[in-house]
């Protein structure tokens, strides 16, 4: 079968023995994959993600000498059955899963695994457990956006929102257009958002964002403020040694950037006892003040994936029309341009997410 | 009147003029007033501390060309009164009182502070209405150590117990053993606590700690880790993808160390969703590795001071004997002695908690 490898640091075509589905896996058919700021990071970062394997006790690091395919935000269609499974879905069947199989030692991942084949290739295999039927006739390349949706709807459960906080979103890609869909299912308003990118405030406003802020024009903070001001009410109810402090209501920032230095801005643009949750994946060494945190009492929720049931809830928000994430697709391309999507996605005016359709 | 003062980066003893107190502030001898590491930081790197309250609109920066006299742990007797006071006090009443004055622009601090003197000197002014009385005859030393109590009592709060965790206490200094006191009021057993000295392990059991760890020895974490096994049900009861995780305790991790790489320290250490109370006030840049805090999914809660209830209940904790404060103190020294005194404290196998007795 052919493939978009990782191969010498770089995104090739080739060809690959078609995989074999092993006990409990289902053999599938790619339909469609999105591209991951992680796949970019993956790429650039190659060595350092491996490394940082380490700290995984039982995580096997990728073997960056020998092949690798990414893509881990897939939807597939069932092809044949391997030893040992119940044949739940007839061939033909699309599906969706979160990208692991299960083993007798526990979940491994796909996409940055030199054993379990990513969704830029033509086949796969899948843990049939995990396989989850792609409801109303729902596009596949609009089912492969759970991944991202399920990463938004993960992060607002773990921020364990209390209903009173103003939400500032920082960096509307993919990862902060998910937060930002999860934040309009909670009905939390008004949603402010920030982004550099014209094309990217249009798509924060379209998936719920109710301000829209260009760092450029205006600081996202103050901008912030502007929309967190107390009622009368709540500001006269404040102890008295509070009633010196700026009256705002509870700031909950989502970082949704991933890059060094971004956790450090938040600290400093963030009002006192404000709670951050950190979406984006930075791979680098980061540095930052500790003391701005402790005199404002930050909170730092770090987060990562989804569970399975956030994972299957997202595929029905897309399936029911809850959640617009088809507007996040700007544009389809076949495991031949792969790598050029790769250096496209480096313009967040031009691109946002882009499906790997490997049949195309 | 006679003052241990800050001056030209060496604290220096000399005669300052007597405070005058105010409107609503009332003049009191100092007692008793402990060396906080905050202070020892604070003389290492004043302008790092001076240039960070750029974050803090206003607030006013120490001028280091002036100055200072330190001092946020004290206890006192009160001497007279400024106008529009209510007299609650008698003269000779002893008092203590949270290290802020309040104004009509907002409450200020005491302690780093060009205008507002602390506790190394023999006067001072504080506002009558933070004023606390002493209860039960408690000797001024002891009531002096409400403050740093208050910070251990404010950090196991802000840390919003739910009753499952085991603890684990990095840094058993002043501010780590408060914390280990307010965790054994709360009933979390077992608290586990690591610091390389043993005086500071034997007062760590003494206030509360069940296992005191020697990191020389073995790995903090091993350690807690040994003493945070789930029980058979909870191991049983846990979702199919999370029985391949380790079967552990909620971690509830208290960084009370507070240099740089610490918080990295943990962040390796800890387990997949552990909750982190950073107490330890870090004054300078550091680095970490945030992806380590992603993929564990970790929770950073930083901490600051306390509030006025905290800290009146910190009184009455010390007082009704229901913490054992005292045994915190290893020397008591006078104006001359704050020199020496701030030295001494490099050696932790030697001091704990200094007490400045301005009169002594």
């Amino acid at each position: 079968m052919r493939a978009a490898i990782f191969r010498n640091g770089e995104i090739v075509v080739d060809t690959l023995p078609d995989p074999t589905p092993g006990p409990g896996q289902v053999l599938v058919r790619t339909l469609a994959c999105g591209i991951c700021g992680s796949d970019l990071h993956a790429r650039k970062h190659a060595h350092r993600m491996a490394e940082l394997t380490r700290h995984f006790p039982g995580r096997k690091p990728m073997d960056l000498t020998r092949d690798i395919v990414f893509g881990h935000e897939f939807c597939c269609e069932v092809l044949d059955f391997g030893p040992s499974t119940q044949r739940r879905f007839k061939p033909g069947t699309r599906i969706c899963s979160l990208p692991a199989l299960l083993t007798p030692q526990g979940p491994v991942g796909i996409g940055y695994s030199n054993d379990n084949i990513g969704g830029y290739a033509e086949r796969m295999v899948l843990s049939e457990a995990l396989l989850l039927e792609v409801p109303n006739g729902l596009a596949a390349e609009h089912a492969a956006l759970t991944e991202p949706l399920a990463v938004g709807v993960h992060a607002v459960e773990k921020a364990a929102v209390r209903g009173n906080e103003v939400p500032l979103v920082i960096g509307c890609g993919p990862v902060g257009l998910a937060v930002i869909a999860a934040l309009k299912l909670k009905r939390l308003h008004p949603i402010v958002a920030a982004d550099y990118s014209p094309a990217r405030r249009a798509l924060a406003a379209r998936l719920g964002a109710d301000v829209v802020v260009d760092p450029a024009q205006s600081g996202p903070y103050a901008a912030w403020a502007d929309h967190a001001a107390l009622s009368a009410e709540d500001k006269a109810a404040r102890p008295p040694l509070q009633a010196f402090l700026p009256a705002l209501k509870p700031a909950l920032i989502f970082e949704c950037v991933g890059v060094p230095g971004m956790i450090q801005q938040v600290f400093e643009g963030a009002p006192r006892d404000a709670r951050i949750v950190v979406v984006g994946v930075c791979m680098e060494t980061d540095r930052s003040e500790p003391m701005l945190g402790i005199v404002k009492e930050l909170n730092v929720q770090y987060v990562f994936g989804y569970t399975p049931d956030e994972f299957a809830r997202s595929l029905r928000l897309i399936a029911d029309g809850e959640v617009d994430a088809a507007s996040m697709v700007t544009a389809t391309v076949g495991l031949d341009g792969v790598a050029q999507a790769f250096a496209d996605l480096a313009n967040p005016e031009a691109q946002t997410k882009i499906i790997v359709a490997p049949w195309l």
